[in-house]
């Protein structure tokens, strides 16, 4: 194996990233505001569920099965989905290891090196290594208040055009509570990006782990309903609902492209046990209960979170997320995310700066950091914004 | 999207392959020897081993984890692999979906559009798609009864050398209780294939699924033991010796490849549950039981088949495998193994032809097919190969 070969992959896939911090790994006092963790207290207890699929179930949760996974689950999921006001065909939906898996098995299906992808600019931090594992450029887009910023993708693809180089083949986004600024993409600038991908023959991934956790107001349509399900990818996952340790997610999307990415799917029907546990706690009484109580409890967290800032850091901006995980911090001009993160660390509080969100090249503001609230104690976000705020102040 | 793109990776993924029958899809009174599924009565009560993960460890098993996978389940694997006599130390494992899910990580870190890699003639016909997604060409190697013919294999690299064209970046092979044909390979030839790949520069991706379902003769050293862990990726799993279902195998390979492997793991720590549960298991003392019975259940329906065979088909040559699921068959010169299939599918037995595990364009005899006698009873073993005596009789 030459060894040239493996420096370049591993160039590619910037190595040199810091890890997350798993809960297990926190020091005693620390605060993590920096991954998007479970709550622990928000933990379902899947006891029986799991007694099901290890008796009644055995004879199928053990043995092989086929690629789509177990359709019950993906009844399940397509009645959800339908509930959620869009059209789901169970024979649609393919199950994955995760949201990332059903990224990755995107990429697969559709990129070769050199290819064009557009992302927003920051982006999920966890999906720009997956991408840059397939060699691509990155065409990276700002967003408003409305989310991604269609007139200037418009626009960079018109300059693209103009200068004879390949269009972007997919749009990558999280047109709700997107990770990691926390904003929902209005209906209009929806139906502005997928008018764009039609005119200029695109796909779009729609990366949506978090829409099951909303708040407050009125769900927007999401892209694959709007688009009829003909350019659009839609990736779901059970990670944020009920536990990301399960890694089950799914992927919706047409049948040509659902049965190449079925191909590919290196584990087969992924875990048969695993899949009947999930369907078995939709379908009991108890996943209803939970999945109120998830969005009670991580709204408190959001407005303790929100409360906090506005009393310890009024210089400081941030969008309010109708749903999610996150909150995405403007810092005033001049104090750099980075440097506040590493400061904030030495004082127990993680938090992740802009940094690590951008995928490309492009010049991004460097006073951003995420804050993420799903994990913590309400007491820890009160603590963990207060220590914020001083080692702010000391760094004035 | 183009759809020149999406035309060109379905031909590279021949899509027209036959899909396998699962068990939940087979009529009444049709008997299974064509894919390695378990032998139902064998799937363990993981019950307790279930509550243990939705209970106890709760607050892990529901978690997001690290990428390696969990470390108790790590350290027993190590501690199994010390017992077969191969050094190992848990942090050189990663754990994964399977064994198909290493086998594609490692493509995914190695290969290039067009890289040449070297496999058994016939292979592992699963494995086969996942090598042609990635657009490599297959030096194929024939077998005799002490497995892959590295004399072949030199000669042909020898050749390839002579024309200039690139050598194979990897050797594939499944040295032990090899997937179709049950051979495996013996110490002097694993010992040649491995200087071999010593002094072109070539890695050796040793895959071992049935290594513990060994029923008689003393274990051969696995490549990497021997090799010293330098140029061998080994690749195990538990859905042989526990159950299929589960989606649990590892990667045992060197620090730097590994690390590569682990960034490309877009399922980040896979599921913490299954890990928990399956470590659970293997420190229960019914692991050692169980193992130990499924032993010597295959055992007793391979010497089931074996004795109907030489009962039912006096004209029909086989191997006789010393463990793992399969039987080779050679039919008498001139008898198709895909008319054979198709057949005896007519007649209710499904088996399959040799076309299936050919990987590329050489040649190869075509009155061979493969048994599997996991599967089926004792009755179905006598009742299934003497439908297949009816049918082959009637084709003479």
């Amino acid at each position: 194996m030459s060894l040239d070969l493996l420096a370049r992959r591993a160039a590619r896939l910037s190595p040199s990233l810091p890890a997350a911090h798993f809960p297990s790994e926190l020091a005693a006092g620390v605060i993590s505001f920096d991954s998007g963790f479970a709550h622990p207290p928000l933990m379902p207890d899947l006891g029986e569920c799991a007694i099901a699929a290890a008796g009644r179930y055995r004879g199928q949760s053990l043995q092989y099965s086929g690629r789509a996974g177990l359709l019950d689950l993906r009844e399940s999921i397509a009645a959800q989905m339908r509930a959620d006001g869009a059209p789901a065909d169970p024979r649609d939906i393919m199950l994955v290891n995760g949201a990332k898996h059903g990224i990755e098995l995107a990429c697969r299906l559709l990129l070769d090196e050199g290819d064009c992808i557009a992302v927003t600019a920051p982006t999920y931090f966890t999906a720009i290594p997956i991408f840059r594992s397939f060699g691509v450029q990155f065409l990276e887009v700002t967003q408003d208040a409305e989310g991604l910023r269609v007139d200037e993708l418009a626009e960079a693809i018109e300059q693209r055009r103009a200068d004879g180089r390949a269009l972007p083949k997919f749009v990558y986004d999280m047109p709700d509570f997107h990770n990691p600024t926390g904003i929902t993409m209005s209906l209009a600038r929806r139906r502005a990006l997928l008018e764009l991908a039609q005119r200029y023959g695109m796909l779009v991934l729609e990366d949506s782990p978090y829409r099951s956790v909303r708040f407050e107001g009125e769900p927007v349509p999401t892209l694959r309903s709007l688009d009829g399900g003909e350019r659009v990818i839609h990736i779901g996952t059970f990670s944020k609902l009920i536990a990301p340790g399960l890694r089950v997610g799914w992927v919706h999307a047409r049948k040509d492209l659902l049965a190449r990415m079925m191909q590919l799917k290196s584990d087969g029907g992924s875990s048969a046990f695993m899949h009947r546990l999930v369907a078995e706690f939709c379908r009991s009484p108890a996943y209803t209960e939970h999945a109120a109580k998830v969005r009670n409890v991580y709204a408190a967290h959001r407005d303790r979170m929100l409360a906090a800032l506005a009393r310890e850091l009024p210089d400081v901006k941030w969008t309010r997320p109708e749903g999610g995980y996150y909150v995405w911090l403007t810092l005033p001009p001049g104090v750099d995310g980075g440097e506040l993160a590493t400061n904030a660390a030495r004082h127990g509080v993680n938090i992740i700066p802009a940094q690590k969100f951008h995928a490309g090249e492009r010049p991004y503001p460097r006073n951003c950091v995420r804050l993420t609230y799903s994990f913590p104690t309400l007491e820890q976000i009160d603590e963990g914004v207060g220590r914020l705020a001083r080692v702010m102040r000391s760094m004035g």
